[in-house]
């Protein structure tokens, strides 16, 4: 029996681990070694807010298998026979001697592993911007498990009453909902104009104003001045860029992480433009005998057709996959990322894939994009629940590009079919006719994202013409001369309407449609999108050249309204 | 102005009213009638099982816009200028002189409405096999709204403790549910070996074991020989074919439906091997003047490569925007069903799409599956529920061609992925590197589809062999000589396991493993699927040439057990 091959795995978190298991089930007899710098290994990082908030009560959950066995390295040792070298660093790769020098940082001795294949799964490190005070007690990031235990004894002390979240990301949304969740209040600062980034302007507004109505005070288009301590060299203000002084005795910076490169920068390795290790679609770096997987790995974002950093639980587990596949002579392609994002914000979920219609703008893509609001399920059936589904597709191509979905009702799982579809490189006509699979308790007939496609293709076809929200508010803030015809019954009038509609309903414009001008632009709206749609067909039918229907309606208006509700 | 098109739609329940509204929307000055026997038109008949248990509660509901709006033919006149003839029916279809006789069934008045273009969307009606006993009162078929009405009545009125339902399908199941929620006690007698034909053996059997422990009383493989009434000619008994006499004050016929074609029959349009409207891609029939679409029509599979006869709304609907697309004149194609189906049992999800691996077998198209059994979400999250899917992919492409889930956690999410997967045509491989969202409220890191495509990718790469429920049952039943070894821990054994089987913990299985047998078949299983592999690779590599894995474990076992649970 030849020698068994030596696999190093530098990182012991999600893709070292996943690299680790793969590897032994490959191989029985390979001689696999994690290394990881902290105690704790092999845990599911993005559980974290769900145990500051104490939704998970026990930590231990996050870092157990599904039947409770913690993933310690006695686990890993009796059980998948995988050396774990936890509290011990890697200080350096020796790629001709193949090599990894490791420091125990217990005893502090130094030693060396010799690997046959190396996979480098290091993560990504919070970052923190050169702002003064940042180094003050209680101003904390969320990384390891260790963060998440002090942040929960905070949460607990009941001794802050006000925390400031800086950054209004994925990782910011989910701890201002764990904060609040355990009775503190929340100020959100981003410097962006908008929360979630990964998200267009309007959709994310959308979920900002439902933090809002849910007590939550953010200031978007804010930076962070200065943090100001007290007396202990504790936080106890923070300045912001528009001169607010806010009291805080807790501050998270979540601004966002960048991939942990400096043992693979100071091998050689090649990194890519987004600052992680280059790989190839093996999952193989610039050295062929080195691979990485994870957040320190470079995505190809194949709908983008560019380089990407983004960290996710998901995508790190199964590069980690490939690379022990590829580690151990499998040959295995990774096809990279759509860019897949789900999170949960108090009651509303939130998911996107793909290009926003700003990230196809920028890219230079001429684009084309609908927006619809319904239900998630029929509307006669108990627990529908409103969700906003925007799609973006490229014109020349009518190929699907992108989806975002805010709502209280169910959105991943439009997300997953998107995402799948965007794989495959289907067009949004090949999306509308998807079968889907249907019964009352989990869609619609015509399922929203169906909806949502045959929107799109109406678009496309020229038979309809959109205007999201964010447009509409500028050009009313901007005092353009439009008439904004709401088209749904008087009591839904009365309920809640844009600032300055005219009110014809529905079933009145074929009577009295000659009340709407011809000379100028008519924008339609109703509750969601239908009878607004045909109603401008209608208006079309007769000659109106110059009617445009409000992406979503109501229902997807996260701007100023006015009547009773 | 040239005269306006006459299209003339005969159906008014979901593809035809749906065909209107799109004829409606491409052409404002079309002329459109809808011709429907039923007063009621444009109603959620998937919805019917909703009202009767009395979730719905308002039966308007079911043909109201989301805004609560009746779609009456008030409505489609005012709102969107298309005649409706409601209690007419159409008599026949004169091709030459292009005109379809109908009667007023009020009046018995009989005319004739003339088209340019005909969209036929004459739904389907329940098969009622010839079985004695068949036409005594109180012996009921579910289609139409008033059917409902009767059905509710009966179970609000008390005098029904004992309801039979005949047929497992679909239907039958939804009703056996509503009916159990109203408080009567429910027998399902089926004639197949199982229930729910759409899912292979051993998944239905998950979905009846679970309606088993409910408290409903189902028989398998058991036909009806007659229905015996009182007096009175109401229903008092039912003989099924093991001669049991069952008392039933309620007797509902669910074996299915067909396609109501006669119309097109006797107007000698083609129909297709499956007895629906034979239609090209384009919805159109053999006369290229007349278009089919819904449950009448004739599907085109494309999975299986066959026609078929497919009652869904959701395709109905959809080929009723087709039809009309094209019967105005735009080249619009429907690419076919995958076969998608959900539906929810009490508490449990059901899902399916494409080939079951008995289908798959039948069409002698050589396939491999694999099943895991898992959590919806991370088993830390608070409400993560338990699932079982399976997947089926032709071994010579490695293409998907089949899911089925079963389970208390989200099932539908995963088939609706699996559809579009299939409709692109990906392999397992392609399906396993899907980029989903991931966030903890809504999956694992590894999201338990994209685990089953890679467990069967190992099965495909003979890194192991798994076997299904049904048939290590069957070999046990048979007496082979199995080595059947649990590596749970002593305290799930003891909980549950198969009778028969051996118990030595994953992690003494480097240790121990002496103790297995290498001369006969060794078959291992845990609770899920995880430890098992783990074992079973671990015995590959010391050897170990029959080593199987029990597909999904205990979880997804649904015959004998024995232990404390």
């Amino acid at each position: 029996m030849s020698e068994p091959r030596r696999i190093v795995i530098i990182g012991g978190v999600a893709a070292g681990p996943k690299a680790a298991a793969r590897a032994r089930r490959l191989d029985p007899h390979a001689d696999i070694t994690i290394i990881e710098r902290d105690r704790i290994l092999s845990y599911a990082g993005c559980g974290l807010p769900y145990y500051i908030s104490g939704m998970v009560d026990d930590r231990n959950d996050l870092m157990a298998t599904p039947i409770g066995v913690l993933r310690d390295p006695e686990f890993f040792a009796k059980v998948k026979g995988i050396n774990v070298l936890n509290e011990t660093e890697a200080l350096g790769i020796d790629r001709k001697t193949k090599e990894v020098e490791i420091r125990d940082l217990n005893t502090r001795e130094i030693s060396h592993l010799l690997y046959d294949k190396l996979i480098i799964a290091t993560g990504a490190e919070p970052v923190v911007p050169p702002i003064p005070g940042r180094d003050l007690i209680n101003v904390v990031q969320l990384k390891r498990v260790e963060d998440a235990d002090v942040f929960r004894a905070h949460m607990v002390d009941g001794k802050c009453p006000n925390v400031v979240i800086v950054g209004g990301g994925l990782i910011g949304m989910e701890m201002t909902e764990a904060v609040t969740e355990c009775g503190h209040a929340v100020t959100v600062v981003e410097m962006q104009d908008q929360i979630l980034p990964m998200l267009d302007r309007e959709m994310a507004d959308l979920a900002e104003k439902r933090m809002r109505e849910l007590g939550v005070t953010i200031k978007t288009g804010t930076g962070v001045q200065e943090i100001i301590g007290d007396e202990n060299g504790e936080v106890a203000y923070v300045v912001t860029s528009d001169g607010a002084r806010m009291p805080a005795q807790l501050v998270l910076m979540s601004i966002g992480v960048r991939p942990s490169v400096s043992l693979a920068t100071d091998a050689g390795l090649t990194i890519g433009p987004s600052g992680g290790i280059m790989v190839n679609e093996y999952m193989q770096t610039s050295d062929s005998d080195i691979f990485a997987a994870g957040d320190c790995a470079e995505k190809s974002c194949f709908v983008r057709g560019t380089r990407c950093f983004l960290p996710l639980g998901s995508v790190a587990n199964k590069e980690g996959r490939v690379a022990a596949s590829n580690a151990l002579g499998r040959a295995e392609r990774f096809p990279g990322v759509a860019g897949a994002t789900a999170l949960k914000v108090f009651d509303t979920n939130v998911g996107r894939a793909g290009l926003t219609a700003a990230q196809a703008e920028e890219l230079g893509i001429p684009a084309m994009t609908a927006t619809v609001s319904g239900f998630d399920k029929p509307h006669y059936y108990p627990d529908a629940k409103p969700v906003v589904v925007k799609l973006v597709a490229e014109r020349a191509t009518r190929k699907l590009i992108g989806i975002q979905g805010v709502g209280l009702g169910e959105v991943v799982k439009r997300v997953d079919v998107a995402v799948t579809a965007m794989t495959a490189g289907m067009t949004v006509d090949d999306v509308a006719n998807l079968d889907l699979a249907y019964a009352p308790p989990y869609s619609e007939a015509m399922d929203i994202l169906i909806h949502t496609a045959n929107t799109l293709r109406n678009q496309l076809d020229g038979l309809v013409t959109g205007m999201t929200s964010l447009e509409l508010k500028q050009k009313l803030a901007d005092g353009e001369d439009i008439f904004l015809l709401n088209v749904v019954s008087p009591e839904e009038f009365a309920e809640t309407h844009i600032p300055g509609s005219v009110l014809i309903c529905l079933g009145e414009v074929r009577e009295r449609f000659e009340e709407i001008p011809r000379d100028k632009p008519v924008v339609m709206y109703c509750k969601t999108t239908l009878r607004a749609y045909e109603a401008a067909r209608f208006l079309s039918g007769q000659g109106y050249d110059n009617v445009s229907v409000l992406d979503g309606g109501m229902v997807a208006w996260p701007y100023e309204t006015e009547g009773e509700a």
